[in-house]
This record gives structure tokens, sequence and C-alpha cells, in this order.
């Protein structure tokens, strides 16, 4: 069989608080889906990505890892939201604080002129707004 | 402003070797994309969502967290790819080992008669293939 093209389809965060966690990923405007699974696990849309948030030490046994204690130094992955204007990312970092984000960094432009904010809360998110990128039916789309 | 909708579009995964990443993930799939940012992030075309690989130390200070050595437990997140049929996840997990990938979890089935393998390399990738999943352009798409 040839290679299929590869496709991240879903991020799951390990959380210690799912419905704490949950409020705050709707309140920021991820919308749930697919309540028939009930409590244990949640399931929002992430545009092109499925955003999913399930329990730290059942992520981490079903990952076959031990979990331990959420390390507080850096995890290795940032996840970004990339969005259409400055206002936009303004809006969202300002509810994001208001319903309990961590503040990592103060907005800034970066060197690629992108006004970029990171917050964290069970995970770690970054928003960024780069003038001129390309946004397509919520896909950042990325030049060859 | 009213709450736009969310969409994670971007998830950067901080790696030790930029270069031998990059190979792995060209190998199992991933097409780069925009090299005009050269050699010190690597885009990958991830389906609906942007992947993209950047030295740890960098990453860790541009999301303004100690950085430290990798922890080997568990990080707090895993990627899936889920795939159209049984027979695309078998494909992809051969060519995963045979490229360099650490074996967490041998293929199984599990309650939701998915098939679920597990590997990990520069981050923690599932694959997943479940009947019935419906995918729309290499996005999952979940029921209400």
């Amino acid at each position: 069989m040839r290679m299929p093209s590869a496709k991240l389809t879903a991020v799951t965060l390990g959380v210690r608080d799912l419905q704490a966690s949950a409020r705050f990923y709707e309140a920021i405007g991820f919308r749930r889906k697919f309540r028939a699974t009930g409590d244990e696990i949640v399931f929002l849309d992430g545009g092109g990505v499925v955003l999913a948030l399930w329990d730290w030490d059942k992520l981490a046994q079903d990952a076959v890892l031990p979990g331990r204690t959420p390390p507080q130094s850096f995890r290795g992955a940032t996840f970004a939201w990339n969005c259409a204007t400055p206002a936009e990312v303004d809006t969202i970092f300002a509810k994001a604080i208001e319903v309990g984000a961590g503040l990592l960094r103060k907005p800034e432009r970066d060197r690629l002129r992108r006004l970029s904010r990171i917050f964290f809360r069970s995970g770690r998110t970054r928003l960024g707004s780069r003038a001129g990128a390309r946004t397509e039916g919520g896909r950042l789309i990325l030049p060859e």
C-alpha cells in the first residue's frame, strides 16, 4: 500500500478537573460535540481538528506512560489558534483571562509581525494573529 | 465582539533533533510545506491542522516556561491520526516502526472497536482507526 497522506485528526489533553476544563474551553469559544459519550471524556470542535479533554491519569495510562504529577516545566508542545484579526485575538485573550487562564506572556508583535499571546490552562494555548495569514474554513493554509 | 468560533490551527512539537524529526514525519506521510522559512522550523501539512517542529529549548523559551530535559513521564497530550481503514493503520504503523518509532502499545481493539496503536518519537502519536468514523477532507467529523 502506498503511504496515505498524513492527517493529525485529534488532540487530546490530559486534565485534572475535566468539568472545569470543559467550561473553560467552552467559554473561549470551543463548541461541545458528541455528548453521547457522557461525562468521562469531552469532545470539542477545534475547526480542522478535534480537541478532546480526558482525565490526566487515564490518558497517561492509555498512552502506556507513567502519569505522575503534571510537570511544571515545558511539556513539549504548544497549540495555536490563528485568528483572522488582531481584534479577535484581543477578544479571546480577554475572555480567557476572565475565565481563569494563567498569563504566560503579554501581547507583543514577534518578528513575523504577529500578535501573539500565550496562556496556560490544562495545556498551553497560543493565540496568534498574523496579518495576511491565509485561513480557509478554519484551517491555516501554508504556502508550498 | 461576539466570541469567534474556536479553532486549533497549529500544533508545534518541541524536538531535540529537528532534521531527524522532520525526516521521521515525512517518512510516515506528512508533507513538508513553507520551506521558505529555512531550516530553523519545520512546517508539515497535517490535514485540518498544521504540524510544526521546532527546537525543544526555543519552543520552551517561546512559551516562557523552563525547558529542562524532556520528561520521560506522560507530558499531557496525545495526538491522533484517524485512518480510513485498519489496513491503512497497519501500513503507517509498520512504516513508523521501520523509521525509528518506539513502540508503546501493540495493536488492539478498544471498547469502541477501534484499532489503536501508539508510538512515541519527539511527541506521542496515536494511530486510530474506527469502523464508521466519518472523515471529510482529512477532518474527523463528530456527531452533535
